[in-house]
């Protein structure tokens, strides 16, 4: 696979309202900031980091179709849609790039239908619990 | 929470149909005439009611987040996506707003997979089973 | 159906501590209060409005056997039979007149044992979550 | 009910990247190829046959209902929207032109989370596990 | 176990009803019709039936004991404790005479919850489903 | 439907054994002795019983179907195919006459996977636990 | 594999009683009619249909080997065995020749038990719910 | 809380039987012997036991209402009630004195409906198996 | 139990195809010559070995009963009918002779459906997963 | 059985913690305290009280196999191999002598995998949600 | 693989006990007489066997590890960790030799908790209900 | 919390086999090559990185304890004993330092045993399927 430099961080649902949404459980960082915080770690690398966020299902779908084709890998925060979206998970194992699971908290430890992802078994890796650090090293781990 | 006298009533997938769709089971009055009702009821209340329907998943939890802006409550008839959205379910958990979830019928006595609601959880409260008075209740409860 | 201008208001176990326990989960109202604001509500709309209470399951299914025969409607909140008792369930579904279902909290929010109420399924339709003011909210629905 | 002449073929989520994705599984056909021998096929028989392709649940949702009133019936392949959507099953139960369910693969023969589809039990009959023949005769059944 | 030439016959919650609930699932003969016939069959056999019923658990239970006292045998339709009350199977296993289990209709074509009674096991046997005859041919089977 | 005066009482697999296979559980009756039971108990009364027994789910089957159509009314001891023979539910439930399912012992009080019967909700009735007695209740709740 | 022109039609048990058994769910058509029917298809075709009923597991399993040394392909409509019989699914898999799977209703809408078909997962394909043109949809899918 | 010197012993349904009712599981002390034993335990340590028993859970649930209010601490044997009643569970849950569980048996060693107990997770403590002086240690544990 | 000097080998549903079907699970050997290598084992130790094989539950049942009268052991395979017959292990269990379950494959290691055998818990031993050399085993262990 | 005068307090996995860990849960005394006031216990009424701890599951398998040998009594707090180690069950069911099972928390109040202990069923008895104390009623009931 | 001449039996908790634990469940031979057996069944056969016990898991997994190097095959009774284990099991797929899983009562007869292993999926095969009986056939089916 | 300057990597059941045990799944470094890789990590940034490995449940409950008193943070990968072990887990749970789970493969695309871990709702967070890497990623994220 040719190499063209370039990582999609693709976030889910009701992400757009971090800082905001229970913070207490999320922390304080907004969406932005976190975007923000990853562009730098590849400007840093000379790796171009685009970023996009989602509350639609269908065009999450799209941005990682989109992601298969324009990007090396791909840092994916399914959020709501991890735990009930058999259409995502068939976009992430459709796709021939590497596509990372992550998560700001600790999913495990949370509602019992939070437990399951379908994303984690078709993906390549997962991290989760480290709030925004996860996706730093979720970049790390493509890299 | 400062007071913004608006209130949002937002219907879910396949409820544009009503009155064509089983009217047995839903009844004949349109979708157009409970939002007419619930206006009317707003307007004898001084209250502003905004109506909305959509059949996108995504859309819904966008509108619920707007309403977390602009309403100062939320009437949600999430229908077919009350049993399996978990994005809505947050959505309705990252607003500050009450929410309360309405539904035409008693989803109780249809089919086992309409009896779990998501949404009912985070709701404020839940009015069920009394056609479209069903709305007028719930925007009662919320005033 | 003849109209007998009356509506039994019914309340099932432990309900009679109301005010006394967890009155953070159920809030300060005594059982009598809430009654007293079902017989004002009646009075202003020219109702009888007739209150009962018992912790003994074989009462309250003859209190709605007798609510059957004697009242227009029913109002009741069957606390935690509503999720043990078939037998309260078949008296709902064996009187002919209707019957609305209320709980002062959102039984959703709790315990999943309290998540399935036998009532639901045979109920004219469901309040709950709104505490003192769900029993008014289904004398509403009755009227 | 009026015959209008036309049928609908609808595919969900994923379906626009067959031939590409996973082809020891799905075959080498494109989705366009697949499109092109349903609208032969309605060449052959007079038939006008319309197909349309989205990753958006409802998107699929506006096109059974536009499909209720635009054709005399509809073939739809609801990919991983299949086994997750109850908005996809109720649009399918309200309109009143026979909807065929189809799969390319056997579904019966993957992952334990494929076996259940909420469209089966609302549609008029279901093909699968043909490839792209799979499509040729849910028309014919329809026609 | 000395004879004492008595049988008793135990009908539980709303069968009081019986002829006015849902006359079309359980027919049109009441309780009382019902009794009588048992009564009847026992003065044409020099049997003394002797006839119960009760809304309340607590009070079959007490039943129960008595007749394990007083009868040679006991028919008991424990209607909708069936299917929830251990104190009832308690109080059959506890009496050392035997006890019939009997319902008026097929319980297992009804809802799931009815299919199974805790009765069954500790009783001597079970007839259902052929209405009052139910009643003679349990009387019969304890003769 | 006209009156043939014919009763068939149908045996599954294993009842052969009957006497000699587990005697403190079944007794010490024999298939032979039970069905001369069941033709005495029809010449006392004008009625031909005719009796048959199989190990076979195929012939059990194609033994319904005749009972169907040469008797008034059907006693069916599946055996260990009441748990597990949907081909004898169907069987049961395509023929018109009634069909009374019968056993020996009390199956609740026995293994788990003895508990269901596929037959009972196809039944006119259910007589169990009476010993070769089930039968001729049987009978007599055909007659 | 060398063509023999010869297809198998085999049907399982109660199905000889099409068009007298629940006619309002299987319709009119006798098993003959709809044998002749798929004869008629092969005479057109210059393909012999051979057709076969039993209502015994061991002989379905009989034939379908049968099937697999004698023709090109094999119809089958397993009924009630189809959701039982390992020991048929196993025949289905051992056999080289491809077994498309046909139901005349569409069983995803009836009892739960009718729900998973053991031969799905074996079969090259499944066709359902089109009454007798199921079977000349699955000769068709052979061809 | 102000100390009353008085304890409840609370005993459940069919436990008036006890000495007659299968002495090899549940010994042959009568429930008048156990509550001898408790009062005498009492008058040693200056406390004043009172002992109670129904078959009724309504009187229980008041029973165990009276002791919030009466006694310092409640020994409660629930017996079958404790497997089903939720109602039992808010009344322990209600009142704010101690209630400890006791059974005479060893429940994990019986029926497997007999392993969960509604009461354990809302009680102070439990103490089973040792048969009468399980009262015994439970009135030590509340002392 | 006198000697008789036989030992019977039953093998049931699809085995007939041994050597045929998917011979790198099940090998190369066919029936015949498994059946041959029990029959010499048996000549070198003075046993007379019997070996059958059906494809018809019915008949593997017959086998049972009759080996249960005409031989000192049995060595059983039922194949598929292990997972699904309580009818052979009814059969296993009345015979008073030891029966020995065989599999030639580890069924532990197959499909979930694989894993429950009826026969098990009513057989005197099991051996599983060695092939042809099961058999010799089973005769061994019951030699 | 000969009385040896010597009794075994065994504790599980990470009780060697206690006091320092989750304290608000498990209470400030540490281990060593606890087996200090059993042993004082024990010099108070001339018996001889060892006390161990280990968090393998073999050696604990170990201590009940020596207590059976040198004990009359063992007191056992599997703490969290109670949940899991059907090896310690088997232990303790091996050992001649009674085992009482304890716990310092109501574990029915915990997280539901807590909520089943292999150990129950094979004990003497249990006593739990007394902190400390639950240790000395233990050793009550074994003296 | 080379050959070593070497075969490893490997028993579990609780083995220790033999002939003393449960007599009339696991027979009277003592473990040291089990494994003189198994030595003297390798002196007749020049092969050397080796017997090991443990009841800690820990070194169950490093003797299977050891056997992996040092020996031809193991017959390997997990005993209660059969049940429980998934580290047993890893070692066990992680050797290269051959391993025969053995128990020497039917375990499929017992506690439900006893019929999954999750060694058998990863062993070569199993032998289980004949006794000491079993390892001979296990190191029979080894060699 | 004073800074030690060291962290623990712990690692469990099976993999001091690494390198040796199914290679193309978990890869062709040893643990060895693998404990070089963290302590080298740990070299470059001025912290001491202890590496250990064992079989044994109680010793790994040991080290997490002991890792709990002189590291600042731990890498724990519990292997097998993520998916059976409480005990484990209420040592992570009882220790005040970090504890980050890792795994070398994706679980969640293996068998479903091992898709829930016990470790991952009370580690502080979770990294898996990277191979080494995994280990580097996990202590970068504690560092």
């Amino acid at each position: 696979m040719e190499r063209k430099g370039v990582l999609y961080v693709i976030n889910g649902p009701n992400l757009n309202l971090l800082g905001r949404r229970e913070p207490t459980l999320y922390g304080k960082a907004t969406l932005g900031e976190i975007e923000e915080l990853c562009r730098l770690w590849g400007r840093e690398r000379g790796v171009e980091v685009r970023t996009f966020q989602s509350n639609h299902e269908g065009e999450l779908v799209d941005l990682v179709h989109r992601g298969g084709d324009e990007a090396d890998g791909i840092v994916l925060n399914g959020a709501a849609y991890s735990h009930t979206s058999i259409a995502l998970r068939d976009a992430v194992a459709a796709v021939s790039v590497p596509v990372v699971e992550v998560h700001l908290t600790n999913t495990a430890a949370r509602e019992s239908f939070r437990r399951h992802s379908y994303l984690t078994a078709v993906a390549a890796g997962l991290v989760m619990g480290f709030g925004p650090r996860s996706y730093l090293l979720a970049l790390e781990a493509l890299n």
